[in-house]
């Protein structure tokens, strides 16, 4: 039920934030919105606690103060109704702070009871997504997005700066780059066609013109298994770079993106950080420490832990990240040179490989933080032939790959990137429990909506 | 075919791009790379020309100066080689600029013949586009991408600098937005899910909780038609703001957008547009001219243009173009208060409705640049009640719209916002014939790959 009227525009300013709002501005005239969290009807004077996404304010309504139309409306506000009022700001009487009388006010009523808390942390996680906007009116959790957003801007803007073009490739297309199983199928008019695994085939397609690329977008994975830590959409920062010389130069860029991220974090999320009561990650220092994976199996052998098949499982990674915070104390821990049957078909192999070896290496990389694989990546191999053959020895046909393929028989440079998992990254920062608590609208085999 | 060989890391940079190069550094050690233009092969001197994304540059292979391995491989190599060199910047003997001479020397050796054209603009679009990244080596195409990539981050940049958060939601949903017809449809493992047509429903969720959001992040179309403004993928930069008054805060905020890209677009862009010969755009002027539905009708009804139903055709928005040039010398033209009739159920309508009228006129707008529509947008029905109504209204089915709709019972604001297609805002820009043009990999009825 939507009450009061607002149409005609008397400031400059849509609103001012909560966080804006000051003791200093007795007597200013101000535009403030929010949604009611506290009512306290009193007879002649109603007082309205408004939160907005910055912080509280408090609105007075008092007979002969206000209109009696406005000490009407006041009095039908419930919780998490949307508010608006234009007024003047006044030094409280009675206390400190300030309070706002105005002389309009709007509100959209909500509707009782709420479906979830908008007080504390009561409500299970599915049901808080299923009302996304009602949990995000909790600071702690719109805290979340907030530093999600820092993050995501702090990547491109290192890139930026680097002489990185960014870049837009398809969703949809007919290249299954990262392997059959787990793909998407979209009815494309009368043809079959896929949801990217990752943009893969063409931030390397395009190191051969770009030279240095990034994008960032949407990724899909059809696998149909329910964990904290995987979902069917998530979003990848991708990079890709002409002209490396070695995973080296990776190792290296990545870290001082990382940095960059986390520096800005350190000057533009510390207020979420508070709010969250979550300690600030200290910004990490070059070099991050890095191991082989023939090291890192040394390492899981010593303390019992078994692989699953070539993968190191998720208990594994804990044990690496112990090692690592108790001999380098870092979070961040680079691990290297995985073996050909457990990366894709592009992964660049080592042309000399040490006979006591049961497995082929591969100039290929994972970034571990804090126990999780943030960052995946290595060189690619980048001459046709050796491509051809890596396709077939996969198992996949060449023909599938068709002008991807074609295209590395004219000139197709040395190069290689990674992709980070930003929402992966935004929960391990937080130290979250799912991932689910760092997407908006997560996607999982059970859910579709909102 | 792949030979020399660049494994040992001796020089801090990656590469100096051509545009670092210069007589000056005579003497200096330097790594560069890009792709052979031109090969002159004198017998004991081999002269190469290397173009990158920046620039050119030669290299110079001559008996007794370098290796002799060195002068066979450059004796190898064919026009569009990927070629790395490491050596020594000097002044050119016989003529004004500088010359490198490689102590190591690389080269990715590309087939002949070239499937397209490097030199000149003779190839066309569509086989331009199934080589992208030779056609992307030609300065002049590479130019366009470069365009792109500061448009897509100037928009970023003013919002974020004036509190809006970027947010990141799902491409798979269950809701269908903007109608029922052109929507792909996806197999989300037993059941069946869609392909978003924008990110509409979940930007306004966000205004009830981070109030000013904005997203970069494609949307898809099933339009079976072919048209030179039309794909099937595009990437939408998404507004959306709680609060607003009226359509004019929304006109307000996108004209301070625009011309902060038009700043940005002078102040980095002018490299690119002198490349493409294209006359960088003049930053526009608050306020852009502004006409209603209703008024456009009368200037297209006097130059007898016939509508598409409701819709203005093509043809009408150059007349309107025209018209706002010679009236008001601008190249944007905002349009609006369109009919009901042919805006999606969310389009807010006035509340008093002329009586002249024969349709409902809505709170929404568009804007043309140069006679193309490159956004679109309007304030949105935030009552539950009302917006309601407004599905049934369309022929949809409220239970359709799940959480969705649900959350508008609980104090959804006031609230509107606006996409700008980033595709057909750069063609435009850039005085394109086809989108197509500005899009790497695009996607259309008959197009799939790469």
């Amino acid at each position: 039920m939507e009450t009061g009227a607002l149409e005609v525009i008397t400031m400059r300013k849509i609103k001012y934030f909560a966080s804006e709002l000051s003791p200093k501005m007795d007597g200013m005239r101000v535009r403030v919105a929010g949604w009611a969290t506290r009512i306290r009807d009193l007879g002649n004077i109603v007082f309205i606690r408004v939160r907005d996404r910055e912080g509280e304010f408090q609105i007075i309504c008092k007979k002969g103060e206000v209109d009696d139309s406005l000490l009407k409306l006041a009095k039908k506000i419930t919780p998490a109704s949307a508010i608006i009022a234009e007024g003047i700001l006044r030094i409280a009487k009675n206390k400190e702070g300030f309070e706002i009388v105005p002389e309009k006010l709007y509100g959209n009523i909500a509707d009782s009871p709420l479906p979830i808390d908008i007080f504390q942390e009561t409500t299970e996680l599915d049901k808080r997504i299923d009302y996304r906007t009602l949990d995000l009116r909790i600071l702690k959790h719109n805290a979340i997005f907030r530093i999600k957003s820092i993050i995501a801007n702090a990547f491109r803007e290192y890139l930026l700066k680097n002489g990185f073009v960014e870049i837009h490739t398809p969703a949809i297309g007919l290249y299954v780059a990262e392997g059959g199983a787990n793909v998407f199928e979209v009815k494309y008019f009368d043809k079959k066609a896929y949801l990217r695994q990752s943009p893969q085939i063409y931030k390397q397609l395009m190191t051969g013109a770009l030279e240095k690329v990034f994008e960032v977008g949407p990724a899909f994975r059809a696998e149909p298994s329910y964990t904290i830590r995987h979902l069917t959409e998530f979003i990848s920062l991708d990079v890709e770079m002409a002209w490396i010389r070695d995973i080296e130069d990776l190792l290296d860029l990545l870290e001082d993106i990382l940095i960059h991220i986390f520096k800005r974090l350190d000057e533009s999320g510390r207020k979420f950080f508070n709010i969250l009561g979550v300690e600030p990650p200290k910004i990490p220092k070059k070099p991050f420490p890095v191991m082989s994976y023939r090291e890192a199996l040394m390492i899981l052998n010593n303390e019992g832990v078994r692989l699953e098949g070539k993968d190191i499982p998720q208990t594994g990674e804990k044990v690496l990240w112990k090692f690592a915070k108790e001999n380098y104390d870092s979070d961040f821990l680079f691990i290297t040179d995985y073996p050909w049957e457990i990366r894709p078909f592009y992964a660049m192999k080592y042309e000399k490989i040490d006979n006591r070896l049961e497995y082929t290496p591969t100039k290929s990389m994972d970034l571990l933080y804090r126990g999780m694989e943030i960052v995946t990546g290595g060189q690619r191999e980048h001459r046709y032939d050796v491509l051809k053959r890596q396709i077939i020895e996969k198992g996949l046909r060449p023909e599938a790959f068709g002008y991807y393929l074609d295209m590395f028989r004219f000139g197709m440079p040395p190069h290689g990137g990674f992709a980070i998992g930003l929402d992966r990254l935004t929960m391990m920062i937080l130290n979250l429990s799912n991932l689910r608590e760092a997407v908006l609208y997560p996607r999982d085999p059970n859910r579709l909506e909102p």
